[in-house]
């Protein structure tokens, strides 16, 4: 399995000299947790931000019939969180569960509110963080309301490339918002595709 | 028609001095648009954010088979832009057409920007824009994944109170995600348990 240490993924990717970099990862805090373990359930608040080091998370809502709807996997080296839920203090209408065991590193939002306005390298990384949630939640609207099920299934294959391998069908027609049944046709009409 | 003025709007929503406002409306400009005028098109980087101070525009996407999908209407006081194209430089996915006769602010993102960076309180204003863009856009796959046709009909009344009598029934039904049978019928039910 895939691991990735967090304070490699931030050395990489935020313009912050050792010390900020030693600085922030004295707010942040590593857990494990297992399969089937929640980090947040609907109703409650959320407090944190998760970047996941190994193992997959989803996060998903109950409908009215208790049917289960994933909004979003978090495999290795994704964020998750439910921003709204931090920022406005609201309680979410989410859950995050574990389905693999899996290591995360817990971040505080306030830390992320501080080191903002101390060190605009990391404005700008949160910045970019918050754009790259809105274009990612844009293309599901989109895709949501116009694509086809294979486009929907060739997208998600491209996004989260091994997870087909890692979760039931049943999660991935769930994520897609198509039928188990939908799905199986898709992949069957792909795999006939690339045969010839 | 109801119609705001944006540097009252400012002034009402923003911790900033009168200078500071005034500073802002310099880089600022109004535009007038008419029905059926174009801000953006698909294919094009987006590089403003609009506010709406009078008339209705409304954001969309076209498939494959030329079928339109309403992302987004902005009535009156309203911000609308394609913040993923403006960030990352993007070509945009998107239309953004007038409805209606409108008037917008347009607004320059570099410098919304600056602004951040110089004025504290804008900040904080900026973030609160990108949070409740995420919240919203976070309801609307939630919604799009696992409403019924009424509960998405009953949630839209709610977000635009009045759009239902600015627009044909089928720019609802595209933004709903649902035919213009499903939505006809929906109307119908409700107005029955309404005279109940």
């Amino acid at each position: 399995m895939n691991s990735f240490n967090f304070k490699t993924y931030l050395t990489s990717n935020i313009a912050l000299d050792n010390d900020s970099i030693d600085d922030l990862m004295l707010h942040c805090k590593q857990q494990q947790i297992y399969k089937g373990d929640f980090l947040l359930r609907q109703g409650e608040k959320c407090k944190h931000s998760f970047f996941v080091e190994s193992g997959l998370l989803k996060q998903y809502t109950i409908d009215e019939k208790g049917k289960e709807h994933i909004i979003q996997f978090a495999p290795e080296k994704w964020f998750i969180s439910d921003r709204e839920s931090v920022y406005f203090d609201n309680p979410s209408n989410y859950f995050i569960q574990a389905i693999e065991d899996t290591k995360v590193f817990v971040l505080d939002e306030l830390f992320f509110q501080e080191l903002s306005l101390s060190h605009p390298n990391f404005l700008d990384y949160n910045n970019r963080l918050l754009h790259n949630h809105i274009r990612h939640l844009q293309k599901r609207i989109t895709q949501l309301l116009s694509a086809t099920a294979e486009q929907r299934y060739l997208d998600f294959i491209q996004v989260y490339p091994d997870i087909s391998l890692r979760v039931p069908q049943t999660m991935i027609a769930s994520y897609l918002g198509i039928t188990p049944e939908s799905l199986s046709r898709v992949r069957k009409e792909l795999a006939q595709q690339f045969q010839k």
